[in-house]
């Protein structure tokens, strides 16, 4: 079975026209009146796929439509159509519209699942995964305070769009209420398309674990300090950096590890810096390879500040658990990428997604598709409508699969 | 010949207690209150030491007392008594008042020198050598406008200290106008202090070399990027740093090298860093050894970007000239440190100070006495009684070996 794929490309191209941000690409933030006219036109074409779309409290669009067992759980599937300032057109929009475009392909086929299906449109993807957590019975009742990019409040922006933040507890689904969930995005980095691959099957979000790593040494004068009495915060973060990246290249594995945040104080020229504030983050699919990469990496920290005669302090900022996807719905992905003719290859998510809050709930998975140059979060984020199309096949293709293997 | 310790040691007390930093230290910031009262105070011990002071047009104040050949070129000896906020007692004031307790101990015994003497307290030294350089006809007027560190134009700064910004040209001296200038400084390092040595002799006041140097990579996200497809400009700085220490430690010598400034754009835990801008500090007495290391570096920094998939480019920012000392008066120095039991040490200034203002008039030399710790410009900042009898008794006994050999 196929989808329509000009249907598809048109209404990627109408969503599109939807927030044009002057300054290049699109800017529908959540809650903003851009994200409204987005949701509200996406629930017209769910409407058009034969889907039943309500709004549950947290603000995400439901379009349902029932199955042929009225005993099993729903298989729910989609993305989001909020966007960064200054974004794509890909990011979010490429799986909700994929995933409409899958239930009005069933619908012209007259094929009726044996799950409920559900398409979603989680609402503030790009904020913090907001609607997908308040589903997954993840979001702190703290963060409704937060202030979203469009200015306004989490709680206010949840109502702006119909969802109600006092009565968010029961927009919670309990773990094995759901058959399932499919995401298609796309990749957001270069794996795929390098390697000259139609199709990523996702084997999980990775965990993220993120530290302020303070460095301290003696701020002196740069002329009057021998080069043998100095104790350069700047040179000892320099090496930590050289070793985070030795540790992490030096096994195989998908793992990255990066250094972003470096900044010297005092900062000036003629100064030997007394101190260096930097960050170090890690990813991978499995929190022991972290784990241990860290040890590596703060091992040789302490070393260095005995060489340079600095002190190194880590202090945990972020640990997030990884969501590892569903060996079955992985099969069913690579079974739907086989019959299409498309190539396939498993590989992590390094960034997150919508899918990560519903792994508590049931069986994930996830499928990419390349990103011309990697490149997302900007106005030349792009994917080739043949990739498009690919997707959203295997996309249909997965969805009639994982129907049938799931319970 | 002993100068009298007990009385230099009063006048240091004396003007330590003139602009008390209520933070700490002092802070007897140029064109000040605090300066003009200690320039006032100090001008009455001048007369005290048979010296006649006046104050020229760039705010120095000159004590002068004749010698016995009139034909002669004066012999210049002093330093400042302006400080950096939250400053210490012995920067400047112990040049200024060993240079005039040698004068009054000189007038005690009844020695009358071939050459005029002229003690001098030069104008603004924190600031940037203002009066000095105005002599040594090396401030150009555009810097007149700068803002002084009291908040005052230095044009209107000399203004009040006495001077006039608009006849400055007539504060010139031309070069072969003096017979030599001696300077005693605290070290403000830790040479002297660990080697346990007396007496610093000055080789020369270092050139200094600032570049701003910028790594351009490629901004991407820290999740989806894999690490061998990364441009990341922090990785290629951080080696850039190691590089820097491998040169500048690589060969013997005094040679120093600091990356002092490291700013990563953007600077988020989670986005590799397209872009640092940091600093190249290198500083030597020979500009030639700056310049080799300065190509081995540049030379480095560009296989480091092939390496990183990054790019190095070098923007000069300061080249100052070396001001090396002259050897008679280095000969000087080691003679009166040796009649007074002194250990010494050829040592070059990291520093910047007066003296290299007054290097294309005349013969100079430098006098340095150990730094407790090696610090300086902090509240902290401590010679020793010891070390300040040492340095103020070698100053005087180099100003009478000088005057018998120079013309």
């Amino acid at each position: 079975m196929r989808v329509d794929g000009a249907r598809l490309q048109q209404r990627m191209a109408a969503l599109a026209r939807i927030g044009r941000d002057p300054r290049g690409g699109v800017a529908r933030l959540a809650y903003s009146d851009a994200d409204r006219e987005a949701r509200a036109l996406v629930t017209t074409w769910m409407r058009e796929a034969g889907l039943d779309p309500s709004i549950d409290l947290a603000g995400n669009i439901i379009g349902r439509r029932e199955g042929s067992d009225p005993k099993r759980a729903p298989l729910l599937f989609g993305s989001h159509v909020d966007s960064v300032p200054n974004g794509g057109d890909f990011d979010g929009p490429l799986g909700t519209l994929a995933a409409i475009e899958a239930a009005h392909t069933l619908a012209d086929h007259a094929v009726t699942t044996r799950h409920p299906i559900e398409v979603v449109v989680w609402s503030n993807e790009e904020g913090g995964l907001y609607g997908s957590r308040a589903v997954g019975g993840q979001l702190p009742d703290t963060e409704l305070q937060n202030v979203s990019a469009s200015g306004k409040v989490v709680a206010e922006g949840i109502r702006f769009i119909g969802g109600d933040p006092s009565k968010l507890d029961r927009a919670r689904r309990p773990p094995g209420s759901i058959a399932g969930y499919l995401e298609l995005h796309i990749e957001q980095g270069q794996v795929l398309e390098r390697a000259g691959i139609d199709i990523g099957i996702v084997l999980g979000i990775v965990a993220i674990y993120q530290w302020d790593v303070t460095v301290t040494g003696e701020t002196n004068h740069s002329g009057t300090t021998p080069m043998d009495r100095r104790r350069d915060a700047v040179l000892a973060a320099a090496r930590f950096v050289e070793a985070v990246n030795r540790m992490v290249t030096g096994e195989p594995g998908m793992q990255v590890g990066t250094v972003g945040r470096f900044d010297a104080s005092p900062g000036a020229p003629n100064a030997i810096a007394g101190r260096v504030d930097c960050s170090l983050e890690l990813r991978d699919l499995d929190p022991a390879v972290i784990d241990r990469l860290f040890a590596r990496i703060e091992a040789d920290a302490h070393r260095i500040g005995q060489d340079t005669g600095t002190s190194f302090a880590f202090s945990g900022r972020i640990a997030t658990t990884p969501a590892p996807s569903d060996p079955r719905v992985r099969a069913a992905i690579a079974e739907a990428a086989a019959s299409l003719g498309c190539s396939a290859v498993e590989m992590p998510s390094g960034a997150g997604h919508d899918a990560q809050s519903m792994a508590p709930l049931g069986p994930i998975g996830m499928i990419f598709i390349p990103s011309v140059g990697g490149v997302s979060h900007s106005p030349e984020e792009h994917s080739t409508p043949e990739a498009v199309l690919n997707g959203a096949n295997v996309l249909l293709n997965a969805v009639i699969a994982v129907d049938r293997k799931l319970p």
